[in-house]
């Protein structure tokens, strides 16, 4: 089985006015679809955060995998991480998402080479990383702080795709009533059973108002987490978590840093949780030695694969260490590699993050997947189970050539809205 | 693909007089082969250590894998640990040997497993482990001191199977002159270009002696490395180590428990190695609280198996620590899953660890395995690529059947040579 063609296709899909710590989401959302074919003509399909750092990387790393067997991961891993340095030589960034090139280009490659040997071998993407431990993955809502509006508003016109999921999609969300209304509406279409809220965008004190206020509306049975984002201080972050003991499943990335991390955790009541201070291996030995957290959301794009990322549930199991899942803005490519991770991963045992309901576009023959009371069913279908519709990409290509994102920068949408605004590492 | 029937053979497979920290090896060392069965007649292999009590838990473990696909390791898993209790609720216990029951059960069935779905898929195993992070798989000569004989004569009478690798299998090893003869013929004939000796046998001065006359004989070119399997004191280790500082590749199990090998690990310039103190997930935090080794053995039969262990791996790369192979005495089905996962683990850098030159016989169709220059080269052949030889297993088992063993116990057999000799945790 060899590799014979790799086809990159930065895609731009409509994304909501959502506020968060390091700005507002532009109306379009980057994303980098991979396909890979092979010599007896099956295609195997991956999706990353888009960027033209990561699309030139991506092209760079072309020769790298025409020519090699999909089975054939450490080798293409270990050309992969030579010719873009090793772990660690580029940092994750202070921004909410992860910038470190070489994993992102490897875990584009790793789910479509997996999606190619769950076709070659007719199983599905589960059973070729260990069989299921569940047939069903849960996932949280994911609630934001936003404007009105469904995308585009804000420096690109109108966007007729913009359905959205509900009407409720369309409402702002500035305070706890709409925060509330929000959770309503998207619990009431998903049937999600968490909620989580990106925080790191009001006042803390509003942030735990609002978190309060779901669970007055929610009551004790539907978990809660609030994000931060790490831009609260130590002070901040335990003076608002001593209200919310008792209220929260977990606590994420209040402050920034593991030791930061460490001290909010071991002065407060609450499971602390991170996608932020401890997102390579290469922070494991400091989560140890600081105990910066109890739960350490996962996310294949970030952590090198869905093998990495058993890998990483192997030391949340052994350390003790809860396991989530984290998201960005992504189509169905990724909402299927998350969930048949997910599925063979036994200790993963927190309602994952998605952001899918935010978006209304797909890349998808049969559209959107559909979520079952909150939870998607994993199919049988060999591979990722997923089928491209290469009209749609074609359509969401010229959608990114159009919108002329080549980066995700939330800063300067948001000084769209609030002139002069800038990103603070710890702004309250 | 469903599993429809398990056959598990107990055999004996003849040992020469090796001596250890827990005594004399017996006259046949036992193993038990487990083949998997499925409903399209595909057979999948597995071997472990051998007792009755590991016996009689996979007949115990039999209604837990029929009817079950080989892919769904972790619904697998699940059941043999619900039905054998957690990782932990039984110790791995004092002797050189790990006597955790559930974690070989799992084993045996996870590698046969492997085996399976690398017949289904037409794929060596290696390739869904990730693939080959190198074609050929290293193997270090592994001496022990010994009597004369080759098996048989210190309790079951002369054994007409044990023509052995060499004469020099024959030969007594009782000093530094012997076990530099017996490293010559074993590294002359399979070309191994790393030197273990198993300590712990002998007064410790004189085991270093053998160290210092191993490297006066291989010059600095040939790695040595030196186990007394944990039986020295703090004292003893230190003092012994400061002899071997600059002569040992790595020190393995100098002392007992992560605490000691931490103290002796900070006292010496040599790098310390276990398979005794970090032997399982659980034992993870305290490697790191004592930093108790700088290599780690992996052994599949004991970490739970091949994931299991290709996990493990993922924990040395982001804590330092080296990765090494650990054996015990066994056939062809444990050293070509060796081999395989060897083979798929990018960062198992040192030559493994083999008994396969001591033992004559095999349950293989085509025999024994060939080393090429010290290394297994790794066929492309589906599954672990081997073939089972059913007249041999058949009389491998009633091999296992007339020598009435049923479990090991190196200290009764040591018995008959010292009388009166008795195992000691802490001898020197």
């Amino acid at each position: 089985m060899k590799i014979t063609d790799m086809h990159i296709t930065p895609i731009a899909i409509v994304d909501p006015p959502l506020l968060n710590a390091a700005g507002l989401h532009a109306p379009y959302a980057l994303r980098i679809i991979i396909e890979l074919v092979t010599a007896d003509n099956i295609y195997g399909l991956g999706e990353v955060p888009g960027s033209a750092k990561t699309l030139q990387a991506l092209e760079a790393a072309k020769d790298a995998v025409i020519g090699k067997d999909p089975f054939q991961l450490n080798a293409i891993k270990q050309e992969i991480y030579t010719r873009f340095g090793e772990e660690g030589v580029e940092f994750r960034g202070e921004a909410p998402w992860d910038q470190r090139r070489q994993v992102h280009v490897f875990s584009a490659l790793e789910v479509a080479c997996f999606d190619l040997m769950g076709k070659a071998t007719g199983r599905p993407v589960v059973d070729l990383l260990g069989g299921r431990a569940r047939d069903r993955v849960d996932f949280s809502a994911y609630l934001f702080y936003k404007y009105e509006g469904a995308g585009g508003e804000l420096g690109f016109g109108a966007d007729p795709n913009a359905t959205g999921w509900a009407a409720a999609r369309q409402q702002a969300a500035l305070d706890p009533d709409g925060v509330v209304a929000q959770a309503k509406a998207m619990c009431d279409e998903f049937g999600f059973k968490s909620i989580k809220l990106k925080g790191g965008a009001m006042p803390p004190a509003e942030e735990t108002a609002a978190m309060l206020a779901l669970r007055e509306a929610f009551g004790p049975n539907v978990p809660l987490r609030l994000d931060p984002n790490a831009i609260w201080s130590v002070e901040t972050a335990i003076e608002q978590g001593r209200k919310l003991e008792g209220i929260l499943e977990y606590y994420e990335d209040p402050v920034r840093g593991q030791e930061n991390m460490g001290k909010v955790r071991r002065a407060l009541n609450i499971p602390l949780a991170t996608n932020m201070c401890t997102t390579g291996f290469e922070h494991l030995p400091g989560s140890v030695q600081h105990h910066s957290e109890d739960i350490i959301l996962s996310d294949h794009h970030f952590w090198g694969g869905l093998r990495a990322s058993l890998e990483l549930a192997a030391f949340c199991s052994a350390f003790g260490r809860g396991l989530s899942m984290h998201s960005n803005s992504h189509v169905g490519i990724s909402l299927a590699a998350m969930a048949h991770l997910a599925a063979a991963t036994p200790n993963l045992t927190y309602a994952c993050d998605t952001h899918y309901p935010w978006q209304s576009e797909e890349v998808l023959v049969n559209g959107r997947f559909q979520f079952d009371e909150g939870a998607l069913v994993i199919s049988n279908e060999p591979g990722l189970g997923v089928e491209l519709d290469r009209a749609k990409l074609e359509e969401l290509h010229d959608q990114y050539i159009s919108c002329g994102l080549t980066e995700r920068n939330d800063e300067i949408e948001m000084q769209k809205v609030v002139p002069g605004w800038k990103f603070e590492a710890q702004r309250w």
